[in-house]
């Protein structure tokens, strides 16, 4: 699929999935394409655990019951290495972040929809642990974010987004074209 | 381009630019892709100031002399709208994370090379400061990343990655296929 294509179509998908399986090798290409990613001093922070099937999207189900995550038939979990970071300045939330966006639009581009799903993780210490915990990650991997995909039951659509406008500007702030 | 072809050949380019013109027309696409990203509570705290010649990238390059900088034909200035946060909650470098890995596969999907350049403000909040002066960002907006964008002189490659390998598992961290 074309790239503006891709980035034109995805949406975050908070509802339910279709039961169809996601095969192995495109999830596998949805992870090449998050790995692909730059990250800070090239640390490649980023570590991904494919889930390939509903039994093993389950686990998390049943830890923060989700829209997104009820009836996904495939998910990759997102951690980042913190021991990889160098103490005085640490590029884990970016190197995740622009990880899980590739992600995103891999998923759209093979024809599927996903969300990035951190909430539960973010707000909550004991469950981003338990989380950690179901995937027997060790205390240096830290649980960010979860992309169910799949494909939809029905079709969502996107938040509408604020005019371009409002938060373009030309050669200085505030300045119109 | 195909989408997985912009992320296969993306990669940061520290080196001299042509110096030929990059279209607004090109520059608002770059933009638009970024601003297609998703946000933490579809909050969008990203801002672009689109520097659309040498003229309007010199400052930026005196302020900081870096390589990727001192030869780019035009360039995106990243900031973020820290009042768009909650208090407890803020994702403004998730944000623009995403935001910027859009922009530079979308540079890439229509020919150029880019770069995320985010060392020179995020190490030294005078430098910081000084970008922001020179856009004319009020306060409350935080410069994050800067985006040269043009055609390369000569072609640079991605930074080696580890293999795959090492950084993904399948259904339990650390388990192979």
């Amino acid at each position: 699929m074309d790239f503006f294509e891709a980035v034109g179509k995805r949406y975050s998908h908070k509802e339910r999935f279709l039961p169809d399986a996601v095969p192995l090798e495109h999830l596998e290409r949805i992870a090449k394409a998050g790995l692909a990613a730059p990250s800070g001093g090239n640390a490649q922070s980023v570590r991904l655990v494919i889930l390939p099937n509903r039994e093993a999207v389950q686990p998390f189900s049943d830890l923060t019951p989700h829209g997104g995550l009820e009836t996904a038939p495939a998910a990759i979990a997102l951690l980042t290495d913190g021991s990889t970071q160098h103490a005085d300045l640490n590029f884990e939330v970016e190197d995740y972040a622009a990880a899980a966006e590739n992600m995103l639009l891999a998923a759209v581009a093979l024809g599927y929809v996903s969300l990035w799903l951190d909430y539960p993780y973010l707000t909550n210490e004991d469950t981003r642990r338990a989380a950690q915990a179901i995937l027997g990650a060790p205390e240096t991997h830290r649980m960010r974010v979860m992309l169910p995909i799949g494909l939809p039951a029905s079709n969502g659509a996107r938040r509408e987004k604020m005019p371009f406008e409002s938060r373009v500007s030309y050669g200085k702030f505030g300045m119109g074209k």
